[in-house]
């Protein structure tokens, strides 16, 4: 056990929403804003992250939160009954939903495991390698609760490691310090995982992008289903993961493009953990495509999978741009009849602006198709109902002509 | 060989889009609108449906196109060649790239073969079932076309039947009237099909719907894992498609509701033919629900697939609230982490408005949960890219909590 503070369910402060103001919240959405509650010098002065007790204008209890005077987002609920108490085992329970539900969803331990407000755990992303976890924890209350959290995934999980990456620049908003440390256990080196039938490699320890992205589970099955028999282009492969599920499908040959040599270990290993061919090459995108398209390369699958164009509101625009571009050099280089994923992980690029600029990317470069596919992440990155917008993957896949 | 006007390329009448107004074509749409063209009294005295080419105001050629002097889509692109010559075998071809690509994405012979405007065929949508098709013209430009598409059919697929099912309401706009008749071969009774190794039945000439919707089935397919070993309720069933997958896939029982003698004995039909229990109820789904409801009955997986609520614009606001309605009677329905399917397939129903119904009559239920699926139709329902309104599947899986 750890040594923070007991919740007590009655001995809470108390934080009020303002006469009117409780409608939003009382309809199910899981964040009261701060302009919608009575700000007072006592709230102020609670330290970031406090379990609070919500209650309307006329004082009824409607749940308990965690609290952040200094965010926009005020509260964040963690239970519609207020007298529940927020302990090690209240975690422990939300994590077995969230395996059970994982179980059903898929054959083995690896997954994202916890998404945030959709899993009832605001402010927390966990991804699964077997027996070892990645935690992001990216507000002010769930940092507070971190001590009763790695408890309660030790209760139910009982991990080999626990790395804490808690590098997300959101957590600038909520006030708190970039960190990335193996929190619990040892971890040498990089992690093993199954992805659709195919073994990857995720270093969760070194490198900038850390990790693997199991959103595109759903997307890989779908376009590697499509390149038997293609030559295939993996612009953007990271860790091998398009790539090496396109060689498994039974590509013709499969070549791998990533700006980093660390990216392109892990790629490398991927193939060999399959015993299969993937061709890696270090370059940066745009050029990259350019020079394929100049030496005549045509290829049956094209992906391009970027890295976040748009990393804020004020980007949109170039970075909407950006996609429209890597649409108009990704589609020269797929023979007619071949196919095309786009995608973008950009929070803040709206679903239908992307397929726009993807589609004008297309007419630029003077080709038609159709979309055969337009989904978002694969359903272990749930997303709550009234949080539409928390939808961040966006990915097309177009048969060109 | 049918005895339609043979297409001559240099011989077309000439439909000259204003002076600016060609951008959206050349930038990828499909469509001339009539107040993009340069109306004359000849263009407006030329057969509905005509084969046209379609040039810019400096009289460059762009296309090939049919036009309808009476429609508000005025010309709808077949080629970008204008000298390409439309005739059997330039749809036959149309048809072999759209079979190719069916080949690719399944298994058997039962798919959407055409999707109108992303398959390259305005106007024209056409069901496979094995070697049975079900043709819908709704262009006057594709109805002239029928006779050559026959020939073209006939050609590609050989089929033993060709139901022509014109009697969609969209073909008032074009001025065609409704019609429903087996053009080809002979029919008598419902046809079979496979979809996701379940065999189904439908019935292409009687009844009021008529076919297989092929649009739900990855969807089918994402529910039907989650149903093993859950009490399953299929509302608005048709022919049994959610219900008997359901059941196949090891669902503890399976109720599907319909207030359709006609599509329940499909259901029943379809039950029987993959031997497994499923009890039909005739019911109007309301009230059914309501009644289910009263009497206590949870089930582990709740499906409300429903015809169009919105089935014009004006009927929006009445639609929306009755996919809220439809959410709010369902949850209560759904044990604390169970499932439910809700779908639309209004054209008029955006996606988001969608979405916040569900999420809105989920709330009034008293119930939260998470989305783990929002997905449109199947890929042999491709889209065009510059059609995204035409994307009028959604569906939504949650678990309820």
């Amino acid at each position: 056990m750890t040594d923070i503070a007991a919740d007590i369910a009655a001995a809470r402060p108390l934080v009020r929403f303002a006469k009117g103001r409780a409608r939003r919240f009382r309809g199910g959405h899981p964040w009261a804003f701060s302009n919608e509650i009575e700000m007072t010098p006592e709230l102020k002065a609670l330290p970031p992250g406090s379990l609070v007790t919500l209650v309307d204008a006329g004082d009824e209890k409607l749940g308990v939160a965690t609290f952040n005077p200094h965010s926009l987002i005020a509260a964040r609920v963690l239970d519609r009954d207020w007298s529940r108490v927020v302990d090690a085992a209240f975690l422990a329970e939300r994590l077995r939903r969230a395996v059970d539900l994982r179980g059903m969803l898929f054959d083995g331990p690896y997954y994202r495991l916890i998404h945030s407000e959709a899993d009832c755990l605001p402010g927390l992303v966990v991804d699964r390698y077997g027996d070892v976890l990645s935690v992001q924890v990216n507000t002010a209350g769930m940092e507070r609760l971190t001590p009763l959290l790695l408890d309660a995934l030790a209760e139910v999980l009982a991990p080999r490691a626990v790395v804490l990456r808690n590098d997300s620049p959101v957590r600038g908003l909520e006030g708190l310090a970039l960190e990335h440390k193996v929190a619990l256990g040892d971890l040498d080196g990089p992690v093993e995982l199954m992805e659709n039938g195919a073994r990857f490699l995720a270093d969760l320890t070194g490198g900038q992008k850390t990790g693997w992205f199991y959103d595109q589970r759903d997307n890989r099955a779908f376009v590697a289903r499509l390149a038997k028999g293609r030559r295939v282009l993996d612009v953007y492969t990271y860790a091998g993961g398009f790539a090496v599920q396109a060689a498994l499908a039974g590509a013709a040959s499969v070549t791998a493009v990533d700006r980093s040599e660390h990216s392109l270990a892990l790629a490398e290993g991927a193939a060999k953990l399959n015993n299969v061919a993937v061709s890696c090459v270090r370059a940066e995108a745009f050029a990259e495509m350019a020079r394929l398209d100049a030496a005549g390369e045509r290829f049956g699958l094209v992906v391009v999978d970027p890295p976040a164009f748009v990393k804020s509101r004020k980007d949109l625009h170039s970075g909407a741009k950006g996609y429209r571009k890597m649409a108009r050099l990704a589609a020269p280089l797929v023979e007619p009849g071949g196919f095309m994923l786009a995608a973008s992980c950009s929070h803040h690029m709206p679903v239908e602006m992307f397929a726009e600029e993807i589609a004008h990317g297309l007419a630029q470069a003077g080709r038609s198709g159709r979309v055969l596919r337009a989904a978002g992440a694969a359903p272990d990155h749930p997303l709550h109902p009234q949080l539409p917008e928390s939808a961040y993957l966006k990915a097309l896949v177009l048969q060109i002509d």
